[in-house]
């Protein structure tokens, strides 16, 4: 269907429905392939009306960063919600209000953790994040002997219903095309598979979920997992783009700006679209920050990237676009940019899942 | 009054009101020495709670920087509000509903930018802005007769009230200390000076609005100026601090964020507390980029700040925070760290408004 751009004033946050289910279906399909169970990670869009898109509500089973996203979530009706980030014991009380109305899993990465779930009064999944080498969060995968006490320790108490272990290799992020991604997909999975090896919990007793967006997008198997926890996909964004784990064509979510300012002796306009619309992340082109790639306007969303028309400066709500000289010619006041922002769960976060769907 | 941390579950922003309403009124002192009016801008808090510490909210003209922003205040009572960001042709109906609910202030940076005034049916406050130097938005000093036409213009039209210039002085962010902020201020308003002495139109029929924080926290006289219009003033954070425009004990706003996990061998400690609660906007220290400032948290706020504890990296829910060894030995899990961010007002922007009020 063709948009009525005319009623766009911008900044706005655009969702082409069209990609996103694609993206959604094609990871599905990715895991049934694989053989892996797939729970999406909502941080991206956190948006009940989006998260329909990914199958029946109350046979999904989700990913949350936090526990306002897992109170969204529940009282939209989801019953799995694993909160894939350590638990923080200040939340008891919501952990126990959610355990009580789903199922529940809560991350854990040190035996301190233990004490916070043996005071929750109902059944919950404890999940022991390893780091397997991105260095952020979780045990270090070289201490197999603390992992396996803390696993043990939790396996026997009568709170935890599922036990299970939890990896998020996001340094992949920092790797370019499909053969560095392999590299660290190989090398995580290298050490889970070590870990697993000597591990005194019964395999079947544990549930092992793994997955970020470019292993996800662009390996075929996943050995030693149960199910995979990929979120970006779902829109992708220019840092997914500039890794290699998309297409441009596959990127779901732009953002439309108004033209509010030209300066043809900068080879610049300013939109209205600054850091609370696009955050602060950056894609880095010849050692310089980008926050957004213009691309070309279609009467039904948008096309390919315009050669040399990016964001290079955000303040609050103006962004600096450079743009072509023939471009900038063109443009009028108030004429829309649509922009790639280079990370969509954070335009999604600032938007607080307000966007216009297309197509 | 004494603070019940156990009730903050984190990441929290508080604010701590008798540092905000110090620096109120320090402002309001600073315009009234200076004979300047004071036109705050609200940008930095969004908040009409907040708002209301600024004076009667029907005799305070203010400032904002978008269409939903202005919208909010005047739903809340402000009845003068300036809307600080060039004129978006799309957002004519906005306009004019405000324009015939109280005084509106549009700002315009070319001539094309009248064809929308003209469409406007009620009476409006017409800004034309200048660069003076900082080379974001507005028509620059070098180029007097363009401004002059466009004043000479928009001076004859029915619609426009009154006519005034805005200049932002946004360079003197890239200041360190009162002798760069000097400078700056300096530079800009000798630009005005320059502008308005071959103006056409009658320095009494014209309203000039100057203002950002480093210079009005530090300059005393603003010469050619009837108005200042800082903003993040109330709050201050650590940019401010490092250009030297304030005081860490003049800084009014912080992050509270539980720590949940702890790695003595990277002296680091993981936060609840990501890129979408402190933006990504950062200080660079060392080279480096850092997004908070630790403080020593005290009964009823906190105190100065802990030497080397800060922010390091950002996820979008995780913060990682370096810290001395000897306060990393003594944090457990659930413990609350309370952070100055590089920038306030995007932290306010990010919680919406949302914060916790303290003293």
């Amino acid at each position: 269907m063709a948009i009525n751009w005319n009623t766009v004033t911008g900044p706005e946050v655009m969702v082409d429905s069209r990609k996103a289910k694609r993206n959604i279906t094609r990871m599905i399909d990715k895991a049934q392939s694989a053989g892996v169970d797939l729970r999406p990670h909502f941080k991206t869009h956190q948006s009940p009306l989006l998260g329909k898109w990914f199958g029946p509500i109350e046979q999904t089973p989700i990913a949350v960063s936090s526990v306002p996203m897992a109170r969204t979530f529940a009282d939209a009706g989801w019953r799995d919600i694993l909160i894939a980030i350590p638990l923080n014991p200040r939340q008891l009380p919501a952990y126990n209000r959610l355990a009580q109305e789903l199922t529940l899993g809560l991350t854990i990465e040190h035996a301190d953790a233990l004490e916070t779930i043996a005071r929750i009064q109902h059944p919950v999944d404890v999940y022991v994040e390893v780091d397997a080498g991105y260095g952020r969060t979780g045990m270090n995968w070289r201490d197999p002997q603390n992992i396996y006490a803390v696993l043990e320790q939790a396996f026997n108490m009568p709170q935890v219903r599922h036990l299970g272990l939890l990896l998020h290799a996001g340094n992949s992020y920092s790797m370019r095309g499909t053969h560095g991604i392999a590299k660290i997909h190989e090398e995580s999975l290298g050490r889970l598979a070590e870990l697993l090896a000597d591990c005194p919990i019964p395999r079947d007793a544990l549930r092992v979920s793994v997955g970020d967006t470019p292993t996800c997008s662009r390996m075929d198997a996943f050995p030693g997992a149960d199910e995979i926890r990929p979120g970006n996909y779902v829109f992708y964004d220019w840092q997914q783009q500039r890794i290699g784990a998309c297409e441009w064509s596959d990127i779901a979510l732009a953002l439309a700006c108004p033209v509010i300012a030209r300066y043809p002796e900068r080879d610049e306009v300013i939109i209205h679209g600054g850091a609370v619309h696009f955050s602060k992340d950056f894609v880095t082109v010849d050692g310089k920050p980008q926050y957004g790639q213009v691309m070309r306007i279609t009467s039904d969303g948008w096309g390919g990237p315009i050669e040399g028309a990016f964001v290079h400066g955000l303040s609050q709500e103006h962004g600096k676009v450079k743009v072509p000289p023939a471009l900038l010619k063109e443009l009028k006041l108030g004429d829309l940019l649509v922009i790639v922002p280079a990370h969509s769960c954070l335009v999604m976060d600032a938007s607080k899942g307000e966007c216009t769907l297309i197509r």
